[in-house]
């Protein structure tokens, strides 16, 4: 296969309704895409510099947990305890090692956790109060889970409480490939809305929520979780670059499949071998930034 | 495709070292041919009848959780900190629909309050003290730790913690066919011995450990998960029995990739959904037993 010479990533944060706020009503740009953009860019320059798709994936990821707009890290939702539980995972595409936490309620950024299990333990995945153990161990601060929680998702708590419709939707993540050719996912969440204490997503899932390999592709999803575990949809688009399918037209045929097979609604972003770019979703909106042919970041819901 | 009208059955024990027990050397039959020949019949009595496959792969790993011959439920390893932590999950094949428990420690049957996830939540996973929380709500009864804690798995842990190797094999599961064509699959275990707390390995995890899809196969995995996670192995193997391989080579092309890519020893059961059964392990053994084509019980290691 002939493989560009170029890096590229795209990130997503989040695939759900499209809920504007008031500013946008008078004609301004929605703010998630300034930050879907920031993050796009910070995964760029490490790109563009030499850097590690692994280092980009991660960078971008942390951005948007520590972005409040966003429901990953600080601003996720909360569970129907009416705190936080954050999931997350990564995956390297040369090596095929990857990294997982679940259930996390006191680390600021859970991707980067999530790439200490990997780095750091002969385990894969992570969950509860022991990866809260580990993270002391491998020198993340306790962060207080009050601290997460923005005033808007309070507020969504306590309508959904008064029996408002809960969100499935959500979640922040990054696919890149670097100048060496290299694939890595990453997805970090807060998960569904209301959700029960100890739930596990598809976000915190290797082979749901994210998958990596140089010889198909990297795909981090985002949406109603439990559909796409039944799908195993990362890995299930990965495979379909495997067999032949662009980036673009892979990413499409899964969100269908999740729509058509098990009734879910979501979407994915997709790197290719060659750093073709793909998403698409089967909700609203899906907030999502690229890096252009020419280098510029595009940023669209 | 020509469907016969029959079931099956295969259930393995986990794939790991040959350790005869001292009455091997005299001629006796390892005892745990005879736990997995008892497991599979319950399984296959319970198909015999008329009952589902989901029912089946149930009963007949609840059978091989409560055997302290095995390591899931009753006579699981032990993590470094010397208890027990308990991983299990089931998937039907007809409506993908699939549940999971991680890091359990007080619940006699994991495979059973998967599927209590899968049938009372709106969730795939629930993971560590909420998974708990949930089991008495569900009206499973609180069980004592220590009672899964057999003296041989003790004396393992005792030798381990002085610098013994540790074992990363163990793991019991079963995939099955009804005789309406459906498939199932489950998968239990307590997981690598001397794990971190809080690891999770590829038997919670759905596509990793298990998967069943009536259009691919059922699929159990065993072995050593952190390297059956990288692949989605049970996806991989139903993907090419959807391929159109048979049960028998999906099995033996899926174990020979998880050694040849990532280096991994472990094996796994596949049913087809015709109803034929495969099997293949790179460990020096594994504890099988599944129905032949005549209904008779075959067991092997």
């Amino acid at each position: 296969m002939h493989r560009l010479r170029h890096s590229a990533i795209i990130v997503h944060g989040g695939a759900g309704e499209h809920s504007p706020d008031a500013a946008m009503a008078g004609g301004a740009e929605d703010p998630r895409l300034e930050g879907v953009r920031r993050a796009c860019g910070a995964g760029a320059e490490i790109l563009g510099r030499g850097g590690s798709a692994l280092d980009a994936v991660e960078a971008a990821v942390r951005m948007l947990e520590d972005d409040p707009l966003f429901n990953a890290g600080t601003g996720a939702t909360l569970t129907s305890a009416g705190d936080v539980e954050l999931d997350a995972s990564v995956m390297d595409g040369e090596t095929l090692r990857c990294g997982a936490v679940a259930v996390v309620k006191d680390v600021r950024n859970p991707v980067s956790l999530a790439r200490a299990v990997m780095e750091r333990t002969a385990h894969v995945m992570l969950a509860g109060p022991a990866a809260s153990a580990f993270a002391r161990e491998a020198g993340f601060p306790a962060h207080d889970n009050a601290l997460f929680v923005t005033p808007r998702q309070r507020a969504r708590f306590d309508t959904a409480r008064r029996g408002g419709t809960s969100s499935k939707t959500g979640t922040v993540g990054a696919v890149a490939r670097d100048l060496r050719g290299h694939l890595a996912a990453a997805t970090s969440t807060g998960g569904m809305s209301m959700k029960l204490p100890g739930r596990v997503g598809d976000t915190a899932l290797v082979g749901c929520g994210t998958y990596a390999d140089d010889g198909l592709a990297a795909v981090s999803c985002t949406g109603h979780g439990e559909r796409i575990i039944q799908l195993t949809l990362a890995r299930h688009a990965a495979d379909l670059v495997g067999q032949g399918r662009s980036a673009m037209e892979a990413a499409r045929e899964a969100v269908a499949l999740l729509g058509r097979r098990v009734g879910g609604d979501g979407g994915l972003v997709v790197v290719g071998p060659t750093g073709e770019v793909g998403f698409a979703h089967n909700t609203p909106s899906m907030t999502t930034a690229w890096t252009a042919a020419d280098g510029a970041i595009v940023a669209g819901m």
